[in-house]
């Protein structure tokens, strides 16, 4: 049961969004920004560096939708499952790698970032623009999986929920849903 | 040296939110809201909240920042001190002693967030809403913690800078200052 009183139907971050709206609106905006924003690395890419963050913090709401996520936008569920096991094996760009390895340290510390990792990155082209966006989506991923465990939020019952909550978040976005679209949240 | 290229002059987060503004914008107004929008909790209390989770994570510019804002709210450094380094013996109510555990805890990970830790903050009178608050405080901090420790950003040359800092942060809270005020960025 979650420590404070949220909508029962709501689960994981859901029922804390609706919980407080004010504060909701920017956590909302700069995950909008964040991942779904003009940006060099794509909307599956991004994905996927939300992915391997909330696994490696075991969040299991963010590390479903996410994972959910990163694997309609890229079309197959290999990769989302290759990066939350071994990143240097996974199918993607030697820039991601880096750039996975990266948000995997700042997952434990910000501290944990050398500037050999940083080297390795920028060796692989990434700029830094790629490499800010690449620790503060772990930071904000950090946030939401402390948010979401923090207040013992709880897992739906369906496990298809993450299906349709990943539709939602590649055609909707992060921005809160208008009125009317009450079936969508569900 | 900072990991990205962010203006020499502007150490820690001060020069990551000028790197990128349209991420800063969100990140700034949500800041505001938990740390000086109306609430039960004082501002005192809420940057008590803010230093307990830096120090925990071990990030400088954050902890000195923060600590300097308490000890301005307070009017004293003595509660500062002690809340980074023996909760239980702070010269804080028993109320926000349960919620400086939480904080702490949520800091390490979310799983660590008890119901036993819940109960006894409720026990003291601590609301949902002042639960949730003290969460996403510290789930907040953590991000920035990350944010300015995993770019490798710098601390300030003079330790004078952080009472100037906090200055602002009180009297002119976590929103951009408008053009016109850069004698109070420095």
């Amino acid at each position: 049961m979650p420590h404070i009183a949220v909508e029962e139907h709501l689960p994981g971050i859901t029922g804390l969004l609706e919980f407080r709206k004010d504060t909701a609106q920017p956590i909302r905006e700069l995950t909008q920004i964040l991942l779904r924003g003009t940006s060099t690395l794509t909307e599956g890419e991004r994905e996927l560096i939300a992915t391997v963050v909330s696994n490696g913090n075991n969040c299991k709401f963010c590390t479903a939708a996410h994972t959910a996520a990163a694997d309609l936008f890229l079309g197959e569920s290999e990769t989302a499952g290759m990066v939350k096991t071994d990143i240097a094996a996974a199918p993607v760009s030697e820039k991601m790698k880096t750039l996975l390895t990266i948000a995997d340290s700042v997952r434990e510390s910000g501290k944990l970032v050398t500037t050999t990792h940083i080297e390795k990155a920028k060796a692989e082209g990434a700029t830094d623009l790629e490499i800010h966006d690449t620790v503060l989506i772990a930071a904000l991923f950090c946030l939401y999986n402390r948010y979401v465990d923090g207040l013992g939020t709880a897992l739906p019952a369906d496990p298809g929920y993450f299906d349709v909550l990943a539709e939602r978040l590649i055609n909707n976005g992060y921005m809160r849903l208008p009125q009317g679209y009450d079936h969508l949240k569900k």
